[in-house]
């Protein structure tokens, strides 16, 4: 998709391999990214966009102690929901990581993005021998503009897939996705890549 | 995945773009392939296979005219189960297409399989410039690996998705696809393909 593509301030919650991988993309285009982590003192999140990188079992956490700060801001859910015991996802069925989300931040513009994407393809902006696509979801046309634009600017393809609700296709995609992974019928630089 | 690849008897329910898709992958592996439509006059269904290759609707008139038939057989459910004039699911959220119809067959070994393929990409074995993946889902063993075979005879790459209950998120994978399709995104020759 098309999108804004003025520098932009970034707040990426987490440091892991999937926090790493989009912070380098974005710096790639020119976004300005802090990292808040576990181990930050409750600082000011200065992003207009704020990437909640987190086991989803950190959200709460994090809207309590950060809530407040995040109203009004563009915040992307990158999310699968699972638990990891038992590899079974923890959403109702019909709802999703990101509609959960939403409900507890509704002064927050949520979108769903970059959870249909393995770590190593964002790292290295390939899925086999293809350039690696971003799908986004939400409801303001405006946010996922300007994700898109920070995205795109850092030299990776963006494809709006939709209103909010689609994250929970975005999640069943993932969820297949890691399930194949698991049982060694894909790899994780694999995955389901989008061809147009 | 590896399979079986005795010749084989396949029955085709339906002979529109799909049905005639899948026909040409399976003759071309040497399966001996009939098809039934409406127009057909109640026959025997003589093949060990049998491939639903019919809207979701249809599900219950073939049930009650063919479900006896059916019994021990492996049927295979393509469908992705949408009310086409609002473009909305049409299946209890958490269930799919396949759960149902497995539900309605309990003496028929039901698989999920071609659903996430748009026809032209099976009838062209290819989506963009690689090979077209079936992924297949299903909770009897031997059955994936009949079908598997069957198709791999044809030259088509086939990859246990895993258990019945996968067939949720395969048949979410297809409709986030066909949004993505109708909404101008991708093409009908394109879609989410597997990449290993």
């Amino acid at each position: 998709m098309e999108g804004s593509s003025d520098m932009t301030d970034v707040t990426i919650f987490g440091a892991g391999n999937m926090g790493s991988a989009i912070a380098g993309i974005l710096t790639d285009g020119g976004s300005t990214v802090e990292h808040i982590t576990t181990s930050s003192k409750d600082p000011a999140v200065s992003g207009d966009i704020v990437i909640l990188a987190v086991p989803y079992a950190a959200f709460n956490d994090i809207i309590a102690r950060y809530g407040a700060q995040l109203a009004g801001k563009i915040v992307v859910d990158i999310t699968n929901p699972l638990d990891f015991s038992t590899f079974s996802l923890i959403v109702p069925p019909g709802s999703s990581a990101a509609a959960e989300l939403a409900g507890k931040l509704p002064a927050s513009r949520v979108l769903k993005a970059f959870n249909t994407n393995f770590a190593a393809t964002l790292a290295s902006k390939t899925i086999g021998s293809q350039p690696v696509t971003v799908l986004v979801a939400g409801d303001d046309a405006v946010a996922k503009s300007a994700l898109a634009g920070a995205v795109a600017a850092g030299g990776v393809t963006v494809i709006d897939a939709g209103p909010l609700a689609r994250a929970r296709e975005l999640e069943a995609v993932a969820y297949l996705q890691m399930n194949l992974a698991v049982a060694e019928k894909i790899g994780w630089a694999g995955g389901l890549s989008v061809v147009k």
